[in-house]
């Protein structure tokens, strides 16, 4: 197969564009892809102040790079969530790729916060699932590390598998909510906070593993270990089948349920927008007297001075 | 494990609902979901003329049996498409099911219908697959069964596995316009057309499969030969997957699209019903100065009066 755009030999066949690309022509079709995204959304400007969230994974560390490619002020964000060897693998990865680059790296581990919030002792000290726990405390500390003032958008890595399948499993269960919510930026629910932008939301797994590979970027290849079994794994395998029969199913998926099915669900939708209040122990935005946030620290403070060290046998 | 209703041996599990039932249990349970379909739905009440569209298999065979055990004046509606041995077995099996029961039976044989209308002839003289032609054909002839004001209501088979199919292709290309006509009950089109119902459309294949066997209906297994590879098939098999990882997704994949997803997508798409014309040529309802029936027929006489056979080579 030759290259698309130059008709040198190709190094990559991407079936759902129906295209190859040799390896400069990649890079510039990522790019491409990736500044598309963000002007088509309105996602920010190269004024604006970044902060991208890290995992250490491929696509985090492949949009930050492409990011600063693309002349954005970017400061890194990892959060250490303490799960064992994978967090202490990811973290390496993410402090060599900001050192080597020069780039601001800011790390909030979560053992230290609070009453101690690594995400097995949370995971056991509560009702909470691990990954339900992870997804709770990432949306907090990414939100307040926002509230200083210091940046103007803070940006995720998801990619096209992973909003393809978030929104399969909406849609098995009709969660219109959640439907309407499920964004590629989305405006901030509070003056404090920033708005949310996925850039990579259109770009497959496989490109930017692609991509990150082609730049010699070194990621924590392991996926998360709570991850097994996880629900999202099975909405991918079920989308990745279908796509394997008919290439281009998965971008379908997504992009006509922004161009066609979210306007057509939204309009009804939209009503529920309480303004949030204040938590009245950290001050901190809340949808309660007290935030979520605390409400965990609290049930954790409580078990932890009662000597518990995870559900009862 | 003991049934749910009695606490006899259980002869059947049913996952998604979590329940088990013994032989005569099952009977009932399964009428109880047809009535409860069939009442919650408004699809029909006893006093109207039932024309139910047969195909051999177990799906509209049980249907017609359980209408039938429920009090409702049927007649069958068998279609013969003239694909080979497996048309000649479907309809001796509609023929034995009808005759063994005294229940009136009407067969519209499509290779004597205009210009001669079998499936196999039509996909080779036109540009439509047999399957987009055997559509075409089927919805043709239903309507036209229903013209002479002898019914109020025509039921198909389809379950909910059949149902599910649609419906994830519908919403992986996210074609509102077809979510918006995805419902257990059609209202006419035109006021020459009755109503057209699906009373097992929240029924696994699996559970009208069960009926069938223990109400000892003979019924084709086969599939037709022409749905091998079909894309509903690959959709089937992707909703499997998750039902087996977690039994009930089929069913609520269903039942919320109807409680909750198609309400909030119907508000903004109603607006294109055009009222129908009437076709030039044959008198029936029709969207054009002359139906797509009839483009087809007309199609069909010219390539044969120019003693065409099929495709160029």
């Amino acid at each position: 197969m030759k290259c698309t755009r130059c008709r040198a030999k190709a190094e990559v066949h991407l079936r759902a564009h129906n295209a190859g690309f040799c390896r400069p022509c990649y890079l510039t079709y990522f790019r491409r892809q990736v500044e598309r995204a963000i002007a088509g959304d309105r996602m920010c400007i190269t004024a604006e102040r970044v902060l991208v969230a890290v995992s250490g994974g491929k696509d985090s560390l492949a949009l930050w790079d492409v990011l600063i490619d693309l002349g954005y002020q970017t400061t890194g964000l990892y959060l250490a969530q303490g799960i064992g060897g994978y967090s202490d693998r990811s973290r390496q990865k993410v402090e060599a790729f900001a050192s080597a680059r020069a780039l601001p790296l800011r790390v909030v581990d979560l053992a230290d916060e609070g009453p101690g919030l690594a995400i097995p002792d949370v995971a056991a000290l509560t009702r909470r699932s691990a990954c339900s726990a992870c997804g709770m405390l990432k949306r907090h500390f990414f939100d307040e590390a926002a509230l200083a003032g210091e940046f103007d958008v803070l940006a995720t890595g998801h990619n096209l598998d992973d909003e393809a399948a978030r929104l399969l499993g909406n849609v098995l269960r009709w969660q219109v909510d959640h439907l309407v919510r499920q964004r590629p930026v989305l405006p901030p629910t509070h003056p404090r906070f920033v708005r949310k932008v996925k850039p990579l939301h259109l770009l497959s797994e496989y490109e930017t593993a692609v991509y990150a590979f082609m730049r010699g970027i070194d990621y924590v290849v392991e996926e998360c270990p709570n991850s097994v079994g996880a629900t999202q794994l099975l909405y991918k395998d079920a989308l990745n089948r279908l796509e394997a029969a008919s290439p281009g199913t998965k971008l379908a998926f997504v992009r006509e349920f922004h161009r066609r099915g979210q306007p057509a669900i939204t309009a009804r939708a939209e009503d529920d927008q309480r303004p949030p209040q204040t938590c009245a122990r950290c001050g901190m935005p809340s949808w309660g007297d007290v935030c979520a946030f605390c409400k965990l620290v609290a049930e954790i403070e409580t078990k932890r001075a009662r000597g518990v060290t995870g559900p009862a046998a």
